[in-house]
């Protein structure tokens, strides 16, 4: 069973995930496997996943059988596991708990030489309704706070198979990093009565500098103190806590912006690796005046160092004003 | 000038090193140059740096020339700028300063094929030395609130280049990780009137399970709730805030472990690539009853992951009391 521990200085919580646990000489990362071994994610080796728990294509379609367009399953080397009580324990100072928790993912095409941003806007939706689906149906499970939604793309960005896919994590706490942003923002509301990430999203539309792009539905910014060359935030205009609760409508407008900017970023820097992440509020806090959700976008460009690591103290040598000036001017379509 | 940023919602801020700035292409991280390129650390060629601020050598030597053990310069590029006033600034939600700080690197040694755990215990304590003068100068200027010490050791661990060096950044404020434990250690006092990492250190004596060495000066444990594979902290036995008022024999057992730890996380892994960090009070706080003064070293042998960017969220497939097994039973001398 895997562990989560929590750091008793500053609280930050970690899975100890003994499953995965190697000897040292097996720790490096390996490389994304491209080929030579089956792709488990192709259809015809759904055998090679754990069996599915959604998938969407044509009625009648027998589970773990091809015809499917977007696939979920549990991933096969969890980080943390779907059974038992969340056990509670520890000594002293070191508090910890079960490893309990839900690892999902969700294997975007059939089309293994297809990435996410060369899919079309129904299908890049219909990931979207996945990861909704997905929530919408943990969240009844009492023993999660928290559900992650991400993606890894490329090896350098931790990927360790090339077909596109996005992953989901269940947890039984809230990560430190949406906590500080609940608390910021809390903070904020409190003094002010307004949503900070709405403020910030009015202040960067008139100010232009750091716009990529905004439409109806979604703005796209290089934010102020970004940490990462070209790093972005995709966050929707109107003002609500929760990803899920979406309409069909935004989940499509989303989907649109979602190729825009993913195809702008290809093409200022050359299919990079990449990191994006869902900041959706808590699961037990339904809606939130303070709280506004988002994407974070991080290109993997540039190595961190220790300097970074240890101290939360990032440099980035590239301005978001002069990011945001490239991926405004370049095309946003398929690399030519 | 560089300028520093701070987050709006969560308050961390990011230095924007524009005179680090480069076009899109410019942008990947450059490996280490090996040797085909004359050294700018190597003795000869002093003039490749600009002007040393410290040196260890023979009496009567001159500056930037041969003959130095240790050698102290400005980082040609550096994040932040030593010249210009504290300018506080910005408008709206976005708080900004003047990059204005030090960004120093130490040379460990003149021999361009050795690295810091090579060294003897003499030219280890040295640059130990060197960190403590740099950063008792550094103090006088009151525009500083924190100086970080740290090594970089390997490409994938951010270095640029091969010649063993550590670096040295002053900056006017405390970074974020350094207040969430400071903030963290201080509430602990509040409630318990003891110093967490007094205690932490204690119960992990006393257990031994995570325990690497334990000698009269130093205790190094593979922490708790370890954030990657082999990560280690130094600390000092006898409670301090501050790392540059350790005792001359204290520097001298300082030096021993570290070569041992090294040894040791290099024989089990292999040279890996690392970071260390020094993780000292605020230069503005002379000592505190509630933070104790440590190093965290943490070896770079997995890709950090969305998951852990985006969340703070952190997943180690090693568990510290492995890790602790393997780094306490190898060799603890060179590589045979």
């Amino acid at each position: 069973m895997p562990e989560l521990r929590r750091d008793p200085v500053i609280g930050r919580w970690v899975i100890i995930s003994t499953e995965r646990s190697r000897r040292p000489g097996g720790l490096r990362t390996q490389n994304e496997s491209q080929g030579s071994v089956p792709c488990p994610f192709c259809p015809g080796n759904e055998s090679k996943t754990p069996p599915e728990i959604l998938a969407y294509g044509p009625r009648g379609r027998s589970p773990n059988t091809p015809g499917w367009s977007t696939r979920v399953v549990p991933n096969k080397f969890p980080a943390l596991q779907i059974e038992g009580d969340l056990h509670r324990g520890g000594e002293d100072l070191f508090d910890r708990m079960d490893g309990l928790g839900a690892h999902e993912v969700i294997v975007e095409t059939d089309d293994h030489t297809k990435q996410l941003e060369d899919l079309n806007e129904n299908q890049v939706t219909d990931v979207l309704f996945s990861w909704r689906d997905r929530i919408m149906d943990l969240k009844r499970d009492p023993r999660f706070e928290y559900i992650l939604v991400f993606k890894n793309r490329g090896t350098a960005a931790g990927a360790s198979l090339a077909h596109a896919h996005s992953q989901l994590i269940a947890t039984p706490m809230v990560p430190i990093r949406v906590k500080q942003e609940l608390r910021g923002s809390d903070e904020y509301y409190e003094k002010k009565g307004r949503c900070i990430f709405c403020e910030i999203m009015r202040a960067e539309i008139e100010k232009k500098e750091r716009v990529v792009e905004v439409n109806d539905d979604f703005a796209v910014i290089t934010p102020f103190a970004s940490r990462f060359p070209f790093e972005m935030w995709i966050m929707p205009r109107r003002h609500s806590s929760s990803f899920e609760t979406s309409t069909d409508a935004q989940f499509r407008a989303l989907s649109r912006t979602l190729k825009s900017v993913l195809a702008r970023l290809n093409n200022v820097l050359d299919n990079p690796p990449y990191n994006f992440i869902v900041h959706t509020g808590p699961l037990k806090a339904n809606q939130l005046a303070h709280f506004h959700w988002h994407i974070e976008l991080m290109p993997k460009i540039v190595h961190t160092a220790g300097f970074e690591w240890g101290a939360g103290f990032y440099i980035n040598p590239t301005p978001p004003e002069q990011a945001a000036l490239y991926l405004r001017e370049v095309n946003n379509g398929p690399t030519a």
